[in-house]
Parts: C-alpha cells; structure tokens; sequence
C-alpha cells in the first residue's frame, strides 16, 4: 500500500464499489429507453408524478431510477425535477434527431451479453467462449441487428468520412462498401458524388438493410449489392475506394494484412482505402473509449482487437499501400485511416 | 437539444456507450479477482507474460484485462507495465489486510444480479421481482453469503461505530445487535469495552458466522445469539445500547419507525440507538455512492430505500427518540445515526 499517495488522498473504498455495480448502470439505461423516460423527461415538467403517468410505471421506481441516471450523468435534477443534460437531449431523447436509442437494441443482444458472464474463461483462452470466429461467424444475425440498430451512431460519421474519401470528387467513381452493414458510409458517397457508384458488400440479409437506406436516400439507382464473405466473394472492380468500416477490429493483425491485399488488387492505381476504427493511443489505456472497445472485441471474437495507429499503419504498409494517414472524426471516438495503392 | 451548450462544450455519444457497456466493467472486476490479477500485479514485474503465467491465462486476455481495469480505475500502467492505484493496493490485493476483493461473492449472487435484469419491471411495479419482502424474506441464504464475505468491507467502520456508542464506557453494558450479520459491530463493543455484554440478532445459520468471528476475537464468553426476525424475536433487555446496522434501508419508513419503537421499548431509559446506513443528501443524487444505493434497494426489496438523514431523523422522532444525530464514517461512504430514548 503506498503510504505516500495515501496520506495525500483518503483512501475509500468507493471505485471498488462502482465498478463491482457498475452493471446497474447498464440495466438502468436499458430500463430508461423502454420506459420512454428520456422522452418523459424532454416533454417536462420532469416531476416524479408525471414521469411516472408517461412511463405507467411506480412513482416509487421512477424516482430511484431518476436518481440513478443523474449519479451516472444521464439526467439533472434541479428543485426535484427531472431535466436533460446536453447529451441526453441529444443522444437519449426520442424527439432529437441524434437519438441513439435504439443502439440498445444491439448492445443488449444476448449473443454480445451472455458471454459476457464468463469472462475469467475468455481470458484464460483468449479468446471469445462463442463458438468458431465469434461474431464474425458466417451469416451471424447479429449484424442484421446492427444494420438495424446502429445506424443513428454511425450516420453522424458518414459526413465527415464521405468528405474524407471524396475530397470534392464529383467525377464518375466506383465504390466499394465491405461490411456496409446499414449502407450508410457508402451511400453517403452516392449523395455527395451523383456520379459515384457503390457496391455495398455483406450478407445478404444485412444488404437488403442497407438497399431500404439506399431507397430512402434516393440513391438505390446507384446501389449495387455483393453478398457474402469480404473472404471469399470476388470484390470485382477495379474501384476509385474501398470502405472498411468497424470490421478491420474483428480479426488478427495477419488475417487483417491478407485482406487489405486483396482489397489492394481490387483497387485502381492511385485508388484509396478508408478504414474507420476505435483507435487508442500506443499506450492502449486512451482515450477511454476506443481503448475500452479491445474488452468487446475479447468478448465476441476469437482474435480481434482496438488496433493502435502505428498498428493499423504497419498492416496497410504490409499490404502494400503508402500514404497512411489517420483523420480523428470530430465529436466522436472514432478515427478514419486512409491510405492509397 | 440545448445548443447553447452544444456550442460550449463538444457533444459526443461517450456517455451514452460508457453507461450502455458498464455491464462489462463488472464482468472484468470479477474476472480480475477470480484469476488473482491483483496479488500478481502486487508482486511485480507487472509485464503482461507474467501477470499471464501467474493467472494461467492467455497473454492477449490478460492484455486486453488489465488495460481495461486501468480505463476504469482500477489499475495504473507505466511504459507498458501495470502498477497497483493507491485503492487497488487497498482494497483488491489479496496481501492488503483492508482487501475486500471477497465481497464479489456477495455482489455476484444470482438473487442480486438476475432480478437486475427486469428493472423495466420492477421500475413499473414499484418493487423487486423476487417474491414476498425480496432479499429480507425469513431466513433468506444470502445473508450468510454476505455475514462471510462482506466483513471485510464492514471491518474499517466498526471502530469508529463502537468509539460513538461507547464514548468511553467501560462499566459493565448491555449492548443488541440487530441484523448482526458477520457480528463485526457488536464484536469491536465487546472488544473495546471489556465489561460490554452483548448479543446478536439474525437467523441461526447467519449467527453461526458471528459466533465464529466472536471466538477469534476472544470474546465469545460475552456473545450471546438471539436467533429468528427482528420483527417477531422478543429482543429482552434493557439494553444500554441497540446497532442497527444496514438493516433500515430493506423496508418503508411505516415498518422502520415500527421497529424503532420496538427498539425504544427494549432500551434502558437514556440508552442509545445507532444506525449504520448510506445516507443521500436531500437532493438524493448526491454523493454518488449512498444515493446509487437506492437503485439496489429497488432491486432487490418490496419498499427499502437509501433514506435522507432527515427521513431517518424523521423516523426516529416518529418512535419517540431525541438528540437525533449524524457522524459521517471518515474514508467511507457510510454515515452513524444516533438517538436517545
């Protein structure tokens, strides 16, 4: 116990404590969102009385849970009203049109939660107790959902990477969109160049996900689909780009490198690569977000990881592209790698 | 959306993933404590391949471990080896004599985690999804789960609760321990007061623990039980002094105040009542750990709460006590409440 730094600060056993219960905080958020709580409170006038009449719920519960989302900075309490912090205005209430919500839908499957609860196990074994490759088995309905679900936190980003990709492009371009989930990163190219074309690679059931977004977008003329595995199926081209979005994390440092070379050989001269990843600093504890997201990947794959960006350079320089470069995307965890044949 | 505060300080989705995976910081706090990271990281080097061989665990899980447990507080890392916090020495080394990484047990029964799992239930009913009275149904085995491994948690505050009931006594008293659970409180009397008499209330296989820890404190001979309900055992006396110990917060104040007339009946005129309890602010969101206490009480009871001093004050007035104060317990969230009858 080193005596100096406990003169300097009383020692409690609080941090203990928070993280030991830390999964109330999961189950309180969880609750909230069902219980329309976040609408309840943007509506006003944030008593516990009409909350509760909102949500049908107790008053008895409504306030303990009230409570404990402003202990966790998920509301404010002012006079014993209810009121939203700035984030919970914008991410949390229905009525915003940042709300991420639905996010909860993904994050509390059982299939990314059950293993979850052997931990010790996974980190004996190194890798996820979910048979084969994990979340990244073929066909996995996991990603349906997350088309589905995630959508709203990755659309802010779809902006600022289309303009990444693009730099003003507005000349006829081919596309290529693997893991394209929702669609949203490819189909954001589509708006910003009405000349590119996109092919949104993924299974089947998570393309036809991403061509309703296409539709809604006006853009479906444009929208080609390739079902598959990014593994196995024959990327055609030769494209202007190819989108690697969140899916570099799930795989191994080599499988990594194999694929970015045959995305290579898909690519023009000159074509470029945009990978969007949580990327922590080299010392793999910051920022907190993307440092945290390495614990998901240990839970759901058997070899994945939250790459840092001398890694992600390293594989993108073994695959045979120059110029890597890494573009933090503003008001968000995430950061765009870019890199060209 | 507020966008007065949106321009002042960026908005991002932090909050919303920190609060939505919290579930995973229990899961790891477990997993540390099962594999025995904290006693390896004591002992140093602190490298990932030794920590991994003293775990027997994959170097890639405890990598990705300990780098989690350092995002969340519980670890440092220095030039890519991991170090003891000034808490985690404290409070999660097995060699620390104040360790209390055995609570995980208590904190892990599946009678306080599964219910967690229905808040949005338990929100709108207002009360535990477990039958009848919940965690405080008679002779309910989590209280011996928690008399064994919550001890070491209780243990720092019992001498500051026995100095406040004794101020110095040492003539021959009767003292009552309600809810004695691991007996600690009614213990340290008998330890500081060498003429004390005093016996434990709770069910007989809880009661087993405390008379065990009363034989290794060597003051067995003056350690009666009182097996059975607080609510039903004729408690005899006079006492000169009666602990209530994490015992309140299980019931709504009708039943509380109830109870402390019973209490008030069984004490000799002049005797005292102290109340050990999570006591939040009248703003009930402040500080942090006595006001989450609450959500666990939703939880986990029909109608227990984290109580204000003024309820508590309240409570006690209501049965017939004066001189109704409060003693904060120093490096620790709890708070002393005692009266006089």
């Amino acid at each position: 116990m080193p005596s100096s730094d406990q003169a300097a600060a009383p020692l409690t056993p609080t941090i203990v404590f928070e993280n030991l219960q830390a999964h109330q905080r999961t189950a309180a958020l969880k609750a909230a969102v069902e219980l329309d709580i976040f609408r309840a409170v943007g509506q006003g006038p944030g008593d516990v009385a009409s909350i509760a009449r909102h949500a049908r719920a107790s008053e008895r519960g409504i306030r303990i849970l009230c409570d404990f989302l402003v202990v966790n900075g998920l509301l404010q309490k002012e006079d014993g009203r209810y009121k939203h912090t700035p984030s919970s205005a914008a991410f949390l209430d229905p009525n915003s049109p940042a709300c991420l919500a639905s996010i909860v839908s993904f994050l509390s499957l059982r299939e990314l939660r059950e293993p979850c609860e052997h931990l010790a196990d996974i980190v004996r074994n190194g890798r996820t107790v979910l048979p084969g490759q994990g979340t990244v088995e073929p066909e996995n309905p996991v990603w349906v959902e997350f088309a589905q679900s995630m959508a709203p936190m990755m659309a802010p980003l779809a902006g600022p990477l289309g303009a990444i990709v693009l730099q003003g492009r507005t000349d006829p371009m081919k596309v290529l969109d693997i893991a394209a989930g929702h669609g949203l990163f490819g189909i954001e190219i589509a708006k910003q160049n009405p000349q590119a074309h996109v092919t949104g690679l993924d299974w089947l059931p998570v393309l036809r996900v991403a061509l309703d977004n296409a539709k809604k977008a006006g853009v479906e003329d444009r929208y080609d689909m390739l079902p598959g595995s990014a593994f196995e199926v024959d990327f055609g081209g030769p494209y202007d780009a190819v989108l690697l979005t969140n899916f570099l994390h799930h795989f191994d440092a080599d499988t990594c490198v194999d694929l970015l070379k045959k995305v290579h050989r898909s690519l023009k001269p000159g074509g470029r690569t945009a990978t969007l990843e949580f990327v922590p600093n080299d010392d793999r504890v910051s920022p907190p977000m993307p440092a945290a997201f390495a614990m998901s990947m240990l839970i759901t794959t058997a070899s994945g990881d939250a790459y840092t960006f001398a890694e992600l350079s390293d594989m993108h320089t073994r695959a045979g592209y120059k110029d890597v470069t890494k573009h933090p995307v503003a008001m968000s965890p995430h950061t765009i790698v870019m890199a060209r044949t």
